[in-house]
């Protein structure tokens, strides 16, 4: 059996490496695509839930290569936010990342990703950053964007996956990809959910039980709303209000916005014409949980 | 003689293309790259003169395939500044293109290069950007990084030529290439001069007969200033002293700044100790014109 670089790979027989250093994974997705495969890229922070496996599972599926990264990044906490308590288990996630047959798992230190006098930044303006979760979070978008494009710069993944989750920074990653022309495609995935409808989210693990029970009122309040615009309501108020109201019954649930936006520029939207995104976000105890749905005609 | 795409590559009998658009460039280097070549990238506002094309000939000599960009990029320029009579003259330029063997001369419109809504931008934060022209030219370098970042990302070369000319320009590109991971390298090349001494430039064809031949005056209180540094002198405030005094000597000219800074992160240096960066801007008539040397005791 040859056994050079270009026919080395046997998907069926490689084990997963766990990689640090960018050389090293530069190398490694080189080798994998000169022997012609696709690379599929998961960023993550980690702490992978069924949401994350659910993106690995559609890499599989498109590509020949999956490179899964696990990074926490800094530049994408504000003051005050739970950079330091953001959970941790790079061991319990490799294990679910092999199970699934991941080829690479690139989780680098925070010194190289962003050594001494890091200065470069990429930002994506206007409404789409700075509305819903921009409002609250400012310079969020800013860590975000700016960690994709060095990860991206990095894995140079032909398509790389998103959960339709972050509704936000899906847009604004496909903006920036769009914008500045990187040569990849965005996936969107669908949201996984709890058993009680929860949307999956590392954050979830802050909730005690009863909070965890209580939240599921979050996707309970959405599908409230999507039956009111398919009993024909059109006024983004009215659905807003029905939202609101349900979210009041928990009485410590805070609200920091429900908003209902086009899906693309997230632009308000008054009157829901064909298409739009609902999306909220809701102190819940000590969690800020988020979660959208669309209302589209089509699915009337 | 087999024609399929990969060998049909010949420099020597191969026909210069001009490229309007970012699908058809992208297919022309792809091809390119699988053919194995190493592809080098001369970004340009086009008006080429001697500077530009030593700068082709430095690529030519380390790359099998090069790509010159010919695009004067309206973000760079600031309110009241020169987009408009920057000087246009494709013909000319792919004229002398050709005479060198550039293989394709890249010319986007800047309707597809900057789209209705357009809103992603590349920052380089801090001294790097901010002082020397940053100053006197806000919005510059984010101009600069974003179109650069774009062509990169569109070309996809292994080698990108700048001028050390724009000093400045060269530091905050290199910058962003480390920072962001970019996946190319950056080559810097010598400043190639008049026979006055005068640096080349586009903009010095603003300048009357009278104007040109007064402008010498540049470079030669750079190397007045050199001459004192050579004779021992470290102290940047005597240093500088030297070129005010000799600009002085052509009452219409206006020094916009005359700085001395490290190389790299173009910060102030007060005494030089090793390696210093001498950039200045002056004013002469109208046309804004720069130029730098580098003073260091290895020269001495």
């Amino acid at each position: 059996m040859h056994l050079g670089v270009e026919s080395a790979y046997d998907k069926k027989t490689s084990i997963m490496k766990i990689i640090k250093t960018i050389n090293e994974i530069r190398k490694q997705v080189s080798s994998a695509k000169s022997s012609g495969m696709r690379v599929g890229f998961v960023p993550t922070m980690g702490a992978l839930h069924a949401g994350h496996l659910s993106l690995i599972q559609a890499a599989q599926k498109a590509c020949d290569f999956v490179v899964v990264s696990i990074f926490v990044n800094p530049t994408q906490f504000g003051a005050g936010e739970d950079l330091d308590k953001y959970p941790r288990v790079l061991e319990l996630d490799a294990a679910k990342c092999e199970s699934l047959g991941v080829d690479v798992i690139f989780a680098p230190q925070v010194s190289e990703m962003y050594p001494e006098k890091f200065e470069s930044w990429v930002d994506v303006d206007g409404e789409i950053t700075q509305s819903l979760c921009g409002k609250s979070r400012p310079g969020h978008f800013r860590g975000v964007t700016t960690v994709c494009a060095k990860l991206f710069n990095i894995v140079l993944p032909d398509i790389a996956f998103f959960g339709q989750k972050d509704a936000q920074q899906l847009a604004v990653i496909k903006k920036m990809v769009s914008d500045l022309n990187m040569l990849l495609s965005i996936e969107a995935c669908p949201i996984v959910r709890e058993e009680s409808g929860l949307a999956m989210s590392s954050r979830n693990d802050y909730l005690s039980d009863i909070q965890r029970a209580d939240a599921a009122i979050i996707y309970q309040s959405l599908l409230s709303c999507e039956e009111l615009f398919i009993s024909g309501e059109r006024c983004s108020n009215v659905l807003k209000s029905k939202i609101t109201s349900m979210i009041a019954t928990v009485d410590y649930a805070r609200v920091d916005y429900i908003e209902i936006v086009d899906p693309g520029t997230l632009e308000p939207v008054e009157i829901v014409e064909d298409k739009a995104l609902i999306a909220v976000a809701i102190e819940f105890g000590p969690a800020r949980l988020i979660d959208n749905i669309i209302l589209s005609l089509n699915n009337v």
